[in-house]
């Protein structure tokens, strides 16, 4: 399938198709130069099956996890092209998760003010979620994608194949977000998902997120408004995630993070699903911890804060909530 | 006077005026948190008369010269704003030469992915160069804007009162741009620094030059062709500039790289011209040295290079040079 997502500098198309990682050559120009970033979380046979397709790549290879998304990996990367001789007309592609293609994006956003991106995630999250959108960013002192550009990539490649050899936790990571595409905007996907065994039906779930999330973004590039809808349960996520102590995975932060947001109904369907799902459902947190980091949330504005609600599934809507209701919400739903 | 130049993401004012330091908070929204750089050439009242515009100003002053404008320099300013608190709707503000501009441009279009930008030049080459046309960017291994982005300002402030403190070999710098500027697009301001004291005509050089740049990067935002006119000298200049025994400004090299470049007709009234302003029109040089930094240049392709040649006083055209030529060029106009 070719879904092609409209953006203000042009189109670019995303293909979902397995075997794709060993077919690139054929959609994409790789006559020249290309800078292929991967983590050593990556199978390295997929950054291989890449580099075949290219002329002349360099493979590079980066620490796994959150941390290597810095200002040092993207010097460092840099500082790697500019050795290497790339020109404005060389490219860069990412093969790896989310980590991987906001850095590496982000790379070739600023090399010569810009180079050819062509992004190759491999992992369900980064597949659904961060794949589409044009975001690309490092963090900076514990900040989340603080430093970045929005810079469209040239073509996306999703090769469902890859998600063989992806860990179950990651694989219901990104699951967690398919759910939060299909709560906020698409309920036959909601009904896909609950019906199914997810492995099996995993092309049509990348697809339908896909779909919902080129919907979102094209009609809002820079995350005016309706982009915000993205954002379902990653408020509350956030602060869970910042306290470490619990060793949960993003996506299962999402998970956590979307329950509170939804009305009765909705999430006496939802926690079941999830737990289907093998997400966290409840937690044991301290109200008081949490609280406190989502005050220091960016998407606080003064003494209110903007947040995604789904009363209806497939219907999400942005809500601006007094802090103090947030509070009870919060204070509420403590298991 | 103000000039509104168009861009693919909407238009930005130029401001030309006297004055126009003690007055930004009457055309910029400032009512904000704003980071303002600058560096130790500068005078520091020009800071402190911009951030007494600023509702809350933070001060950043760098060291002077090129060797600030690199990653460390771009982490450093994003660290000052991400410790301050700094959230998308603040801004920053460059008080300075190029080299502030173009590191604090890229800083601001990188911070949470671009908050705006004001632009408050305060040399003349910078007032009549680097102030229009959206590029920003550092440099990386010795390789001259190597990373950055095209991201226009908000808006740019021109106060010639500033040039006042500016040195003689400093003004005489900006003067070759102006000079560039006159030979590729327009006789009429080159026939104004002929006959007069630059000086006593500066206003007007300026927005002379401001025209013809608005013009040709209105006509090709993102350097495909046009736009490479305004590289008129600077192949050649460059090459002179890297090597750094020679001891010579940019705008001097560009006086310099701009002779070999021109017909006899316009070479006779360009010589007395530089000559006239103080910029250098010789050079006891070694071709071979000069020629193997012009094989490095990022405009070379294979065995051509594409130069400005300037056969006609506000004519310039882009022509694709053999590089064999290139060689007897520059040993044919050694002095």
């Amino acid at each position: 399938m070719i879904l092609n997502v409209q953006t203000a500098s042009g189109p670019y198309p995303v293909y979902l198709e397995r075997g794709a990682l060993f077919s690139l050559g054929e959609k994409a120009n790789l006559a020249r130069r290309a800078l292929v970033v991967r983590d050593d979380g990556v199978p390295v046979a997929y950054a291989k099956a890449v580099a075949a397709s290219c002329k002349d790549p360099v493979i590079v290879t980066l620490p796994q996890g959150e941390g290597t998304k810095n200002l040092e990996s993207f010097g460092s990367l840099l500082t790697v092209m500019a050795q290497k001789g790339f020109t404005r007309t060389d490219c860069v592609i990412a093969v790896g998760g989310g980590v991987v293609g906001d850095l590496a994006g982000f790379v070739a956003a600023s090399y010569m003010r810009g180079v050819d991106f062509y992004n190759v995630p491999t992992t369900l999250l980064s597949q659904v979620d961060s794949s589409i959108g044009g975001k690309v960013a490092v963090d900076l002192l514990g900040y989340k994608n603080l430093v970045g550009a929005f810079y469209p990539p040239k073509a996306v490649f999703i090769d469902p194949d890859t998600l063989k050899t992806l860990d179950e936790r990651q694989f219901a990571c990104g699951m967690a977000e398919a759910v939060k595409t299909a709560l906020i905007r698409d309920a036959a996907l909601f009904d896909l998902i609950e019906q199914n065994t997810p492995a099996e039906v995993i092309d049509r779930i990348i697809e339908g997120s896909l779909m919902v999330k080129k919907a979102v973004v094209e009609a809002d590039e820079k995350e005016g408004g309706e982009r915000k809808l993205l954002n379902f349960g990653h408020t509350l996520a956030h602060a869970i995630e910042s306290e470490s102590a619990f060793g949960l995975l993003h996506g299962e932060c999402v998970a956590l993070g979307m329950i509170p947001f939804c009305s009765p109904s909705v999430r006496a369907r939802l926690i079941p699903l999830l737990e289907k799902l093998g997400l966290p459902t409840s937690l044991d947190w301290d109200p008081e911890a949490i609280l406190s980091a989502m005050r220091r949330d960016k998407k606080k504005q003064g003494d209110t804060i903007t947040v995604v609600r789904v009363d209806e599934i497939g219907k999400g809507k942005l809500v601006h909530l007094p802090f103090m209701e947030l509070e009870s919400v919060v204070r509420g739903i403590r298991v």
